[in-house]
């Protein structure tokens, strides 16, 4: 029997972003074939939502990556371009 | 000279699907080549907001229909459920 | 035996907003004693969660009271300059 | 002449905090004297909007004190606490 090989978070979010463009293409035809708005509207919150999910799970790869470099170069100066950026995100987001 | 037919809103909305599709495959293909973290974070969001844009615009419509009917049946009733449903959305919007 | 009083809307968003300002107290007085940072947001979180919930009651006591007026007057033009202000609202919320 | 003295993040944040705490009184009042409803939840997305803007600075200081921690200590295992500690902040910030 063959073991389900495992998946890395590399592959499960390309899976996850093939999904998702299948999803928003849901969308579009939901509003060629003139869907209910409150429909379409809860199916777009879904696929916004799913697109956050993806979002965190890159920052939380970034950030181990970032801390992994960090205490390796131990330079405050690259860290601190680190968390300006990381915060430019962060603004955006709660913006 | 040909004049540029208007678009409806209709039109307008499944042209900015159809490029959500698009930039959702951009942010693959970023995952896919290695780009930069912050970088494909930044494009999500992007596609988010815009993804927001287009459910805004759907949501409008709808209010503009759902008062329309309203005035011209009369139904208390039915309005009630028009509410609510609107609530459901906005809940889950602001949760 | 006294019946408790049934408490109105306009009540409950009272004591609602009494308790988020003790809150808001709470935070400070984290913030002054050195609390730590991760447990501050925790509780602001928490905050501006409840804060959203109360407008969400106050939107849909509006809404209500907006369609019941539409219903009344049968004012297209009353219901369109409503429709504009809820969307101003929805717009600041989700961007 | 006296020069004004430059205050602290610290200073500031308690600073903000009280005058939010004041905002949300006025919410109050505005509750209680019946204000227009579009009217308190503009000034309600006002105070949450603030209260996510002290909560960033807090965040950011957090992330500087950690990564100086960080790199001092050169522990990978509290470096990854705090990341998860960081990702379940941001989790909840974004659902």
């Amino acid at each position: 029997m063959k073991k389900k090989r495992h998946k890395t978070t590399h592959e499960e979010n390309l899976d996850r972003l093939s999904r998702l463009e299948g999803q928003i293409r849901g969308v579009r035809r939901m509003v060629e074939e003139g869907a209910y708005c409150i429909d379409i509207i809860t199916q777009i919150q879904a696929v916004r939502s799913a697109l956050g999910a993806v979002g965190l799970r890159i920052l939380h790869k970034h950030m181990d990556h970032c801390v992994a470099d960090a205490l390796r170069s131990r330079s405050a100066k690259e860290a601190e371009v680190k968390i300006r950026e990381l915060m430019d995100v962060l603004k955006r987001q709660s913006s």
